[in-house]
């Protein structure tokens, strides 16, 4: 009798940590000897025949990175393999990079001169994470409006179709290490909208794109937002989605606008700051449990 | 910042395990010392913010049950405490009690003289579990059509409404130590049904029921089964469901129908077989990882 279950490697151990209810498998992989391929991710990931999550992390030390990518990564202590539930690679995930830095500290992985800041190389570019009472803050890096500054003085460069709102919606482009659109709605809006099938957006992105859709409270700084990633679905949360989020509506509101954000999603509360080129994402991180795969 | 997190004890030792898809969070407490709140479980079951599961098990040595149930629960040697992901208790779960067996088996929780044949108390009476090869069969003990004779020979006693069939349906109420309720389907209908929203039964049985949707293939002996489970929705599988389903089939054949029948559900194949007034699951359970819960 087939009981259809994946393949799973016995004896490899994990932890699972959510951040603002994004969930994550995380497993040390120090000198890089459990590849992270497509199958065990989706493998891994799988909430029923696996362990179950959003996606998957690997923690490679940069030491042990090929000299092509330790080059890139220079100066980071770790690297940050992911893939979302589906098996695709993201470049980056402004959650799951601070579930890690949470991963890397209960384990001892990082020296404790370093706990409170640490630099974690992505495929997105390295990231700078430090520790604020208790929440991670995170710095995200290069960050840029793909249609130019003509598309943020319209407000736009795409059009977005979604389920439960019957007229197009201006998207913003917004690359935050990985592609987003920020799609500015009402309140009641937000609440119809149907994400159980993925948003259209045109032109389509070339290397697809998660959709925020935004509901903006300038005057109180404040963004509600609900996300649908590539490759996942709607999610209770999206890191850098936050942080997209935010600095469309910092576009938006113009140069007197608020450069800190509290950007409230399903899953949690995120703050989203921005200063000079730089734009930072805080929020807590949690560790639920950690375990050993079984032999089948 | 609230991360919306439910309870969850630091340090709980568990297992995950899965029966054709049914996936479950187990603990051994042979003490009696954690009892399983609906809390508890609901925590535990949390796909994002907990373990993950359908339900959750809590296996206790009968002789560490009060007196009362430990009477009722006389010559087993553990008892299977069960709920349902929403907290909800369930008497019964037929993929549940096989991976409960395996569980303890692995565990090295059964002496090895009754590997391969221990007896389960549950709310729905002792449940004999056997090893056959790499599956376990159940004997379920006793079940009652609810309609009596009259509902077989009419072959429903109820009528059943579900989202993407626009027709009344009629449905078989089964006990097989949970209530049920069994409705025959073209394999096209079963195709297009639609069980995101739970279908509608009148009357409404008291207690709530599983619904089973099934095409029956009289010649070949075989059920192809969609499933509704009470306080969770669509699962990929229903082991007491299988045996309703095998049992309506029998009963809708007549005297001469078979008694031994092949039930495909989404997440794999069960085997169930009838012996006088005997009805006997059989199929595989996988622990996929163990683990412990953190501290938050």
């Amino acid at each position: 009798m087939s009981t259809g279950v994946p393949t799973l490697p016995p004896g490899l151990t994990f932890a699972k940590g959510q951040a603002t209810g994004n969930d994550f498998v995380i497993y040390a992989d120090p000198l890089s000897e459990i590849p992270l391929t497509a199958d065990l991710a989706a493998a891994l990931a799988d909430r029923r025949y696996g362990v179950g999550g959003d996606g998957v992390i690997r923690a490679v030390r940069a030491s042990a990175l090929p000299d092509g990518a330790a080059g890139a990564a220079a100066g980071a202590q770790w690297f940050m393999d992911y893939r979302n539930a589906d098996g695709s690679i993201a470049e980056m995930c402004g959650n799951g990079v601070r579930v890690l830095a949470e991963f890397l500290q209960a384990e001892g992985l990082i020296d404790s001169a370093e706990t409170d800041l640490v630099l974690i190389a992505t495929r997105a570019g390295n990231v700078l994470v430090r520790r604020e009472d208790d929440i991670y803050a995170v710095d995200l890096g290069a960050w840029k409006f793909c249609g130019g500054q003509g598309a943020v003085r319209r407000g736009c460069d795409c059009q977005v179709f979604v389920r439960g709102i019957d007229r197009p919606l201006g998207g913003l482009s917004v690359n935050v290490g990985n592609p987003h659109v920020v799609v500015k709605v009402s309140r009641q809006e937000l609440a119809d909208l149907d994400l159980t099938q993925a948003p259209v957006v045109e032109p389509a992105p070339v290397d697809g794109a998660n959709i925020e859709f935004v509901q903006v409270d300038e005057g109180e700084a404040t963004i509600r937002m609900r996300v649908h990633e590539r490759g996942v679905g709607e999610t209770p949360s999206c890191g850098t989605g936050a942080a997209a989020a935010a600095l469309a509506a910092w576009a938006w509101a113009g140069a007197a606008g608020p450069t800190s954000w509290v950007v409230r999603v399903p899953g949690g509360t995120l703050r989203v700051r921005m200063q000079d080129d730089l734009v930072e994402l805080a929020g807590p991180a949690v560790l639920v449990a950690k375990g050993v795969i079984l032999p089948a």
